[in-house]
């Protein structure tokens, strides 16, 4: 009754007075009120510990040098980081894990024809920047697995690479068979890039980084502005991870000492032909040389002379080699027992490996989690013990495929099937706005939490700040125009690029990301301009949002961690299920739409009418018409989730006290939830991913796919296995509810 | 009744076999159906005499030499068309105007801060088109009716220089007041940006041609392929035509000797500050070298460099002096007298100045007129004559500010009244689809037209190749979403920037302006490099789209000249005037929501809590919100409109033979329909501008204003105003219906 009345409270307030906290006498669901009032006290007093200048500090250290995987600065700061949270009153140690990880022997590109030009491959260092001095450590611009190969052939424009740029190819009468692709970075995740590169014949791929994307045209380059100069390269993976994440070589299965390895020629995520980063000065060079069809206008990028897609007299060689070493992981782990319920896991992890000194991506983010760490050490020294046991990860070998989150997950798996309550994942963090991703029973408890943490630039709450941006800039902060000025700010699906994704997509652990952005822009991403140097210059200059990351991530697991009952939601699971209806039936609805316009003016002769007989273009054909599928076994199915998700909230509000055990009981039943959404059998053509409802698209990437097994064979024309899939989803959906109605009873039978 | 068969007919013909003709037994409107067979047959027989060839012909004497006004060119194109015109058994003539025809005494212009920079001003010859090296006699880079002017200030990049830019600069919190303001070409019509920089404050304006407008980032520059090379400049004219159009100096008059004329300061289409254009470059150093804030991302060219604003450290010297001399500017008026209604006039023209050699623009479509006017020749020394007669025009100063048609329209005013049953205006014509606008009691019949001129390069005819360019690319060929495969494709509404003006605008005179495009682009407009040797390189090479415009509009002109009975349906009008009045309720609606979500969002604050406070930005402010109009008189007006142009179809259906002075009567009626909708006081501000339902728009310019009066008064927040322009359209519609019933009842009464 207490929370009704709060919330009235609220409600009643005028907007323009809004920026007031939530009142603190509020009833936390999850909690008695009694212990309500405790819980945001100790939440309050734990914001007070993390200082914007230490986390500032912890990222001086963590990037002072190139620390990638196996580097000499990484196990320092592993050591170093295992150090700091015993003195914080932590459990910690090394998990180390050893995986394949290629470097580069040596790497060659020259254009051959019409003229010579061999490419730099160099990030010369900046005279303003110290950091960028220390070339003898740097990893030189590369995609981590890509393929050996020494390879001549034509150059060909691409634009981005993705499937729509083919098409368009297509159309332009033009193939890539036996050709080098060039293509810009952007318009979808890089390892799709040479994968689709190779599925259409190509025998290289370089990849650089147009100015109109990440260079003059957004701003001033390095090192006047924040934007990438000439010579900046973006490194990265293209390990194809939408298919499994962590050691290319060990799917599934944790990289200890003992377990069955693939050859390197079995992995289903190492790319098959070479591919190499380069920056916009290299680029040009090759790019003023192509000849033949100018490109489309949605191709063009910010070089001062046309782009054209190419004919073959521009050629081109390109000669990769690389030491396929294995390499160790190092994770550092933290524990922090909890005072009743041990054997429920709070997990919460960063990536703390950089591609070069990595200050922001990734030690933005690790930095304030250590200082999220560091208060709650304080806070147990204090005498606070969280209910339920922190576990405090920072995870290595993110950037070359999710390594050490994978490894560690899968090295685990057991244990987490039976422990994990909740992943908490952040990755670099920075000026302005709270965003978060996960599983939708956890959208209410984020949101929670939001409105008790201060942004601190504004002084409002960051979920005021938040619903701002999303409400003044929808499309910028990914809001939905019908958002309005909802009580709950919808969270995101995950996809990946994060290490969340063997949680999730691979074990089904309850999980949330979130992370601060959106007013800076920079140019450095993956470069060996990403130093503290430029933090100090272009970024969050003082780790204000290092602390913000620490307060809202560190409130949130507090929260979760310390309820009697969890508190998690499955109303807005159940709504979000039902919205991934709807967005199917509208992605079929609009298929059949387009293919009967589609054929309507192939059948009018429009498009042959329309075409400009000078120029060879393919004409239009005729799109994939999906069937009207039957919806019927679905929306049953998310009827049943919805009336169980309410009767489970009514249960849980007129529930007494629950004695020890069967809170237990209920609280495993409560985070094993997300499991029901596993299928065994995994993805069609992709057996590691198992969560029905949400997962990285297949040639998406990074960008999560809803009903992935049912959206994308839709998309593809699948429609018998799209059917097929519909049935595992509504089978999916079906046992949710049944999961949580068993819950009712088990809260009912007290 | 066997043109409704006819109709079935083509309804259920397959539409993949669509391209046949229509079947020559129709009957046309207008016409008996004996009369329509004859006119069909001598329709086709026009329609064999153009050549192609010829058209190239005609091109290649018109454009050998620069010929703007009063140039020695000129002359002889005039003496040499009059010539031609008596040849083919025309009467014609040369009617002289002497205009106000500002030329460059000295052009200056000079970065003196933070370096410096002389602009070199220099269109120079490329080696590959010989007509480019004929640089004594070319006009030099410069927009007619700037300002004398020295001045000397900072400058400020203003984007497209349109009033949204503007509305962006206060944003951001920077004036343009003291300033040069650098402006790049496109957005809206040049002459608003220098209008627009002297409303804010500016003391002088620099034009430029932005590469990723029509330079490189569209194709290759001259002479690889046909965009315009950094020397490149648009000339043209700033005079503020939308106020009115014609010698400066003497608006409402035709400059014969004797006419009362303005002193130049008098004027009101005469710019206040100075204005040049340049190249990019001319510009590239200027805009180089401008500092401050990072400009929009929408503003952003394709120079390879950061565009910013400036900040004042950039300061410009800009000089220019003219001769403010009188020249004569030489329309070429060719008659031929019709047969039996010689009172009635068709009206037919295209000008024939160029800025330089205005190869495509004009002569294109000269070209092609003056084949169209061979071909009519031939008939009618075959024994054809018109019905009516028919007035075929070159008009001269055209590019300075429609001076050659207006001064002719405005000396002619009172025969024009009275005579003018059609005006058909073409100015260049290229590659591609039909493209029509006009008054709507003509859109059935250019439909009607289009169907029975076959497009040179499908073979199909033009109507059905236009269709399906709309069908198929509707935004780039200006269809609505809503038209699908409508029997009638929708003319457009007349603006501005061709001769069609003071006839519409000023006279009321029915019009009509037609003109082929879209299958080429080039960036040779207002420039040097509009040659011939550019349109036997990258353009209509063998003038088969002179031919096609010869077709059509002299196809249109016969078939209009000869009816019977004037072929315009007033039901497309009223269709037409209905629509505009549910575009104004949607603009009141429009700016009632976005009013409302702006104040709500400002009352929440959200501006305020998404904004970078690290940023000085001037927060959004509450928007104009109109009030809910009365349109029921306006809606009975149209309901009356609608009505009377039904009863208007049925009576001439059912209408017998006409007696010839009954016939007369009638036709001018029908003629002078259009008449209704000018208002003798004109619009607010623009007393010349008379048309109550189209007009350019005040900040469009060449673009057309729909209910021009209503449209702006709402958009600019003056309420009141849009309630008393609102009552002088209903009253003009009204009148309008009004005048169609009393043809009705002569019609009647026979």
């Amino acid at each position: 009754m207490r929370q009704i009345a709060a919330l009235s409270l609220l409600f009643t307030l005028p907007l323009s007075q809004g920026f007031a906290q939530q009142p603190a006498s509020k009833t936390l669901p999850g909690y008695s009120a009694a212990d309500s009032a405790k819980e945001l006290d100790l939440e309050k007093r734990f914001r007070t510990i993390p200082e914007a200048a230490r986390a500032h500090e912890n990222m001086k250290f963590l990037a002072a040098h190139p620390h990638n995987v196996g580097s000499e600065a990484q196990r320092k700061n592993a050591e170093w980081m295992v150090k700091k949270y015993k003195e914080w009153g932590w459990d910690a140690k090394i998990e180390q894990f050893d995986v394949l990880y290629p470097t580069p022997k040596s790497q060659m590109v020259e254009m051959i024809a019409p003229t010579k030009y061999r490419l730099k491959l160099e990030e010369t260092p900046l005279a303003e920047d110290p950091y960028t001095h220390e070339t003898k450590t740097q990893l030189p611009g590369y995609n981590i697995y890509s393929a050996d190969g020494d390879v001549t052939g034509p150059l060909i424009y691409v634009n981005y690479g993705m499937r729509d740029d083919y098409e368009e190819l297509e159309r332009l009468g033009i193939s890539v068979k036996g050709a080098i692709v060039i293509t810009r970075y952007g318009g979808g995740w890089r390892g799709l890039k040479p994968k689709l590169a190779y599925e259409h014949g190509a025998i290289g791929c370089i990849i650089y980084s147009d100015p109109a994307d990440d260079g003059y045209a957004q701003d001033d380059v390095l090192p006047k502005g924040p934007m990438r100069p000439p010579q900046g390269v973006q490194r990265g993976s293209v390990s194809d991870t939408p298919v499994y994440s962590g050691d290319p070589l060990t799917p599934g299965e944790g990289s200890v000492p003992g377990v069955k390895r693939l050859k390197i020629a079995e992995s289903q995520t190492i790319m098959k032909i070479p591919v190499l980063p380069i920056g916009y000065g290299d680029a040009e060079p090759l790019l003023k040389s192509l000849d033949g069809q100018v490109v489309p206008a949605s191709w063009r990028g910010g070089l001062p002379f046309t782009y054209h897609v190419g004919t073959g007299t521009t050629k081109v060689h390109m000669d990769l080699k690389f030491n396929w070493d294995t390499k160790p992981v190092l994770d550092v782990i933290a524990t922090m027992k909890g005072s009743s319920a041990p054997d429920q896991w709070v997990i919460r992890g960063n990536h703390y490996d950089g591609w070069v000194n990595g200050a922001d991506d990734p030690i933005s983010g690790q930095a304030g989690l250590l200082e999220e760490a560091r208060a709650l050490g304080e806070l147990h020294k204090q005498g606070w013990s969280p209910k339920r046991t922190l576990i405090y990860a920072a995870w290595d070998g993110e950037e070359p495929g999710l390594l050490g989150s994978t490894e560690w997950a899968e090295a685990h798996q057991k244990e987490l099937a039976e422990h994990a309550v909740l992943y908490v994942n952040s990755d670099e963090s920075n000026r302005g706005f709270l965003n978060a991703s996960g599983s939708y029973q956890a959208e209410r408890v984020i949101n929670d939490v939001a409105r008790d943490v201060t942004d601190p630039e504004t002084k409002a709450s960051v979920w005021e700040r938040q619903r701002a941006a999303r409400a003044v800039h929808p499309r910028r902060n990914g809001a939905k125009a019908a958002e309005g000025d909802a009580d709950i700010i919808p969270i995101g699906a995950l996809g990946s690029g994060s290490d969340f994704q063997a949680f999730v997509d691979h074990l089904g652990v309850t999980s949330i990301s979130l992370g601060f952005g959106g007013e800076d822009h920079s140019g450095t991403y993956h470069s060996a301009y990403d130093t503290p140097w430029f933090i100090e210059h272009f970024g969050d200059k003082d780790a204000l949002y290092g602390k913000a990351l620490a307060d809202t991530a560190g409130t949130l697991v507090m929260r979760v961690a310390d309820a009697d009952l969890l508190p998690y939601d499955f109303r807005d699971l159940a709504t979000t299920v039902a919205g991934y209806s709807q967005e199917v039936k509208g992605l079929v609805k609009q298929m059949q739409q387009a293919a009967e316009a589609r054929q309507k003016d192939i059948d009018a002769g429009y498009y042959k009418l329309a075409a400009d007989p000078t120029k060879t273009v393919k004409l239009p054909e005729a799109l994939p018409n999906p069937p009207d599928f039957d919806f019927s076994g679905l929306d049953a199915a998310i009827g049943k989730l919805k009336k169980a998700a309410d009767d489970l909230k009514a249960a849980e509000d007129s529930a007494g006290e629950l004695d020890a055990k069967k809170a237990e009981t209920i609280n495993l039943q409560l985070a094993m939830a997300e499991h029901k959404f596993l299928n065994p059998a995994g993805l069609p053509r992709r057996p590691w991913v198992e969560h029905v409802l949400y997962a990285p698209g297949w040639y998406t990437g990074y960008g999560a796919k809803t009903m992935p097994g049912v959206t994308e064979a839709i998309e593809d024309g699948r429609f018998d296995e799209a059917k097929q899939q519909m049935v595992i989803v509504t089978n999916a959906v079906n046992a949710e509810a049944e999961h949580l109605e068993g819950i009712v009873k088990e809260l009912g039978a007290q």
